[in-house]
């Protein structure tokens, strides 16, 4: 299956529950449908049980395009493992793009550190914010500013929605010099507002990252993580196979009657 | 080393910063001194750089003791590495053992994880809390309340000491029954007001945990924790050295051109 795959593109959405990512998503997938390309949705679901009533409702919105074959909607839980889901999510995206989707849409929902590492682990990173007080100040706060190619004020139509941007062109001032300035868009999601603005966003990231080779290093440095996770996860699923079990009661027996010290029964169970 | 260890009852110092644990520690020293007996006192010094000059303050005052025979403090940075800290604790507390104290306190300053962790692998943990609003309930929230075997209230000549205690009764009694309820002491380490409670309590820990084998079953316990983590932490050791040099690189070059799977590369790492 990895063989074939590569060639799809990735888009990451992250933001705070109720931003309107799944909205935004939705809406991307009926731009990208309207110009006839296939789209893979991978939707990664929180591991809190007190959102589920918002998520539900995402999902339902995101069932007009279920009876679509051109989109391929896949769910994911995270539970909270953040190596389980840094292992699962490349694989569930070679999945969308062995089937042939040439657009891949990450979407999490919430802003913990495993959906902050998840979404950035994307090719163009689609950050979404509201016109509030403080909510740009809270991605900075949650490094979402730092793994944004690109800014969404959503529900732009509200007050405040100036100063928001506003208020994020000074924290991307601050964070100084890049070689991609993520360029701040206004969406009215609801009304389909900005979404063509969105997109054009989007292909000029990816137009940026595919002039020089970008791309290509981004995305070994994706592998190198992921070749690393998959060695400790291994790894780590043998240390508790050696730390169960009858030897190593025995050697616990040992070392608790002094006669061997944790470290040389350590290289004990090391050597089985 | 190791096989001539065991010896010593281990006591855990911990909360907040300012509470007053290296005070009543040294009237603890004080105290095992007038009576003849030897101790070894391991600090664990917080890796928080802002808090340099008040643990300066503490560790002068311990100096008291640097000139007797009788008293071997060593010093132990955390840097925040929790693995490497919940392995080099109890190294430390062998060397005190070997040098033959049988007694060993055990201090932390601050009250993250790390301490609260090393704090808690002790015989007999002690948690120091002041009269202030909220301060019991900080200690519950900081999971202070649920390692510790006997609590302080300490500086209680101030205003509010009977609440504190008030407080913290509830908390146990909300924490529901358990096969030993942890005494509340009221102190003055500055007058040396309370330390003989103090030291009673401890010694009814002891004597509760010697009655009926619990000791042993709690040293088992912490045996097998570190052999654990002894484990962990050379096959961590070890995917760091598979994840680094020429042939890792090689392996990422290949599954970057699709010849290898990310997973047939991790085999082909481990097999080495």
């Amino acid at each position: 299956m990895y063989l074939s795959t590569g060639g799809a593109y990735t888009i990451g959405m992250t933001g705070a529950p109720g931003s309107g990512k799944s909205t935004l998503t939705d809406k991307l997938i009926g731009l990208l449908r309207g110009s006839g390309n296939e789209v893979g949705v991978l939707a990664i679901d929180p591991s809190s049980p007190f959102s589920g009533g918002a998520i539900l409702g995402d999902r339902v919105r995101m069932q007009d395009h279920a009876t679509d074959e051109g989109v391929f909607i896949r769910s994911m839980a995270t539970r909270g493992h953040l190596g389980g889901l840094s292992l699962a999510t490349p694989q569930a995206v070679r999945i969308l793009d062995a089937a042939g989707k040439p657009w891949i849409i990450i979407e999490t929902v919430g802003v913990g550190q495993v959906e902050v590492e998840v979404a950035g682990a994307a090719d163009t990173t689609v950050v979404v914010v509201n016109p509030r007080w403080g909510d740009g100040v809270q991605a900075n706060k949650a490094g979402l500013l730092e793994i944004a190619d690109v800014l969404v004020v959503n529900k732009a139509d509200r007050e405040g929605a100036a100063d928001t941007v506003r208020d994020l062109q000074v924290m991307l001032e601050l964070a100084g010099e890049r070689d991609w300035r993520p360029p701040i868009v206004e969406t009215v999601a609801t009304d389909s507002r900005g979404i063509d603005d969105l997109w054009r966003a989007i292909l000029d990231h990816r137009a940026h990252l595919e002039a020089d080779g970008r791309l290509e290093r981004r995305r070994d440095a994706r592998l190198r993580d992921e070749l690393r996770a998959i060695v400790h996860e291994r790894l780590r699923a043998g240390a508790e196979e050696r730390c169960s079990g009858e030897r190593f009661d025995q050697l616990v027996e040992k070392v608790a009657a002094r006669k061997l010290d944790p470290y040389a029964a350590a290289d004990e169970l090391l050597q089985i």
